[in-house]
């Protein structure tokens, strides 16, 4: 009988447990919809500040941005971790033409890969196209000697999971340049990844080898990489490239946090953010003004609503995410140094697009913990609850806390490779709308986990 | 022995059908995404035609154009069902101002209601606010006559399901001129039906009734909307507006159809398609430019890959949705006329948006029947397989057959209120990637239904 009774008692306390945070979530959504702040900020950090290269004046900008901002939202212990950070400018010269057998001269949209080193004036040599970095890595250095490497690896549009195609074209962006000069390229132009066939080139990050001689390069638009794929079918094609980027000495930048204190288990820490930094071109809207837009009205709105976590819920804008992940490293360093209980963490930076779920990198009991979030969220539009990828800046994370669950925000991702490290990265790409929901749908999981994780 | 052996027979043949039907919709997804038409029919729909009102010149155009494409296409019997349909135009001049109190002017964003009679010349008078038509119906006379009253109901932005808000206004632009004039007012002006806080305003249709005084209707974007309310709330305001629009006499029209003629059961008709015309204003293209480039696109996949249905798949472009619903009554009426058996129907007709599923109308045996569809669709992020609703030029069938089931395409709704009738309803709006998905979609589900359904 008593058995019974604990039994019903039990039902009857999940029951109430489930309308009590149907109620909740519901005023989550009415509080981003209604008088939501995620539009208005956003604006703010896109055109009030603009792109914020790591190292630049506007990711300083955006740093005081974001610290005032938490400030005004009343969080708890708003401070900035100072970290070391590169310092790479793009320059002012960015041009580049390529001219086929009969003198016909064309024109490109070109960008500097992050990173790269300039050309030194005028760069200009034959041009010599390959589909896939494997095609380059089993090539001969007589083949490529002092020859311009055109890398033309188009992203696959049959991927349906739009970032699978673009993980399978990283490579020619982040490795062209070492494997070009290995055997003995000029300089390595790549097919820019983005989906649609467009004028816009797309940057993003690449690296050198120690041991391996640096030469530049760049992305081009998917429109002129068609062209110059033409070109080169029907014969000789010399290309010309001037790029007057170049590194400096490491800068000293922070990442900004602030916190909602945890009442009962204030040393568990559950971190959510995104990055604060971006490319230089566009606004870096997407990638990831929406990410740390998401997370800091998540914040605002679950503190506006009198919700008091049971956990500390840190929010972190971490800086240098697009060229080194030095905000991310050094920031698990430092919770590490200071001994802080990490016991989970989230991450925004797919695009504020409309949402469909959640990811979770981490233990399996974490993937039935969220499965269970499934039956709230569902009125939400919410219906992605599997393992998948966390983040790039709280990966580091788990070096230091092996067992702890990563979540990151899943967004539809149809649109986002069309403006991914491209010119076209700007506010008015962003619907005011899908980033409300965005941020209404963190605030609500990171609600229910804070009351569920144990 | 025997019964076990069939039993194993069954499973071992609904797995090679899975892994079968797995493949081919694999191919249809490849042939949309990587040879897709969809992109450029929808440009030439909007570019090379334009808006495409029920009577005008453009709707003619289009009526020329779909029946070249669909026998370009190599349908089977492509033909064109004549029909008779109103002939509404908007004119020339269409602007409106208000005037406070202080003598301040203000230049307003308008748009006439589809049907609404003009204002012979210019119209004013002191206009009186509204928030729901319901407290429109519940004034008095007194308050009313003689006056310009302004319907200000706004599309509630904290419903997830965009449709529902929009639901929820309809009536202020269906019935606000014929309440309005019950109480003696001189014409009405709505908030437009949108969701932003946007310049553009946004039409569609109205009624008026035989027994009531017909007076002009027109919208007026959110901005405005809110700025009136502003200065009514300070004091008095008056409201000038001219329309120019009317009625003419109803004209023939078209509705455009060809068929992929069913291999088995050629007598046994799907009936898909979504609305050729549009509003006037913008091009049309999510409302209903995506929807009939989808199903047309849908039968071209299904045609390329050498895939022969069972039953007849039929395409329909139909004319006058958006003012009067003729294209779709009298197709029932054809079809009823010709003892055709039509044994279910698909619109799409929600815009060019990320595909998220489909809703049906009817009986209970074919909510399960797709929801077998969902195992293969999930790979393609479709997860709405449940009660919804068909749509407008599909609807009339059931009259003539009451047991039949209408599906509907369900896209992504978020953005769908930022367009819908509004001069934004433009071809840049349309994302060519998520309405490849969506052709796909509709191809994938059409191949299972064709096989499937008894």
């Amino acid at each position: 009988m008593k058995r019974i009774f604990f039994f019903l008692l039990a039902i009857i306390l999940s029951i109430s447990s489930f309308s009590q945070d149907s109620l909740f979530i519901r005023r989550i959504y009415d509080e981003a919809l209604l008088r939501g702040h995620a539009h208005e900020n956003l604006r703010q950090l896109c055109k009030d500040i603009g792109p914020r290269l790591t190292g630049s004046s506007e990711a300083q900008m955006a740093i005081d941005w974001s610290y005032e901002k938490m400030l005004s939202y009343d969080f708890n212990r708003v401070q900035k971790q100072e970290i070391t950070v590169p310092h790479w400018e793009r320059g002012n010269t960015e041009s580049a033409w390529f001219k086929t057998n009969d003198g016909q001269l064309h024109k490109v949209h070109l960008l500097a890969l992050g990173g790269s080193i300039g050309t030194n004036g005028l760069l200009d040599g034959e041009i010599i196209e390959f589909k896939t970095l494997e095609a380059l890595k089993n090539s001969k250095a007589s083949k490529v000697e002092n020859k311009i490497v055109f890398l033309n690896q188009s992203m696959d549009a049959a991927q349906i999971q739009t970032f699978k195609a673009y993980g399978a074209c990283y490579a020619i962006r982040g490795s062209g340049a070492v494997e070009g000069a290995k055997l003995g390229a000029k300089a390595v132009v790549i097919r820019s990844l983005g989906l649609p066939q467009d004028e816009f080139p797309h940057t993003g990050s690449m690296h050198y080898e120690n041991d391996v001689h640096k030469i530049p390069a760049a992305a081009l638009s998917t429109k002129d990489a068609n062209m110059l794929s033409d070109a080169l079918f029907k014969g000789k094609v010399n290309f010309f490239m001037e790029l007057d980027c170049r590194d400096y000495e490491d800068v000293p930048s922070f990442n900004v946090m602030g916190e909602l204190t945890g009442t009962k288990k204030a040393d568990q820490i559950i971190t959510i953010g995104g990055h604060l930094d971006s490319w230089d071109t566009g606004e870096g809207a997407h990638d990831d003004g929406a990410g740390v837009i998401h997370c800091l009205e998540a914040l605002r709105i679950l503190k506006v609503l009198g919700f008091h976590p049971q956990h500390t819920i840190r929010l972190v804008f971490f800086m240098n995410e697009e060229n080194g992940n030095q905000g991310g490293q050094q920031y698990a360093q430092w919770v590490a140094a200071h001994n802080e209980n990490q016991i989970a963490a989230l991450e925004s930076d797919r695009g504020g697009f409309a949402p469909r779920g959640f990811g979770i990198d981490g233990p399996d009991e974490y993937l039935e913990l969220i499965k269970n979030f499934e039956a709230l969220l569902k009125p939400y539009d919410l219906h992605i609850f599997e393992k998948g990828y966390g983040g790039v800046d709280i990966g580091p994370l788990k070096k230091h806390f092996p067992e702890i669950p990563l979540f990151g925000f899943v967004p539809d991702s149809q649109r986002y490779f069309d403006f991914h490290h491209a010119p076209s990265d700007i506010f008015e790409n962003v619907n005011k709308r899908e980033l409300e929901l965005g941020a209404a749908a963190i605030a609500s999981f990171i609600y229910l986990l804070d009351q569920q994780i144990r």
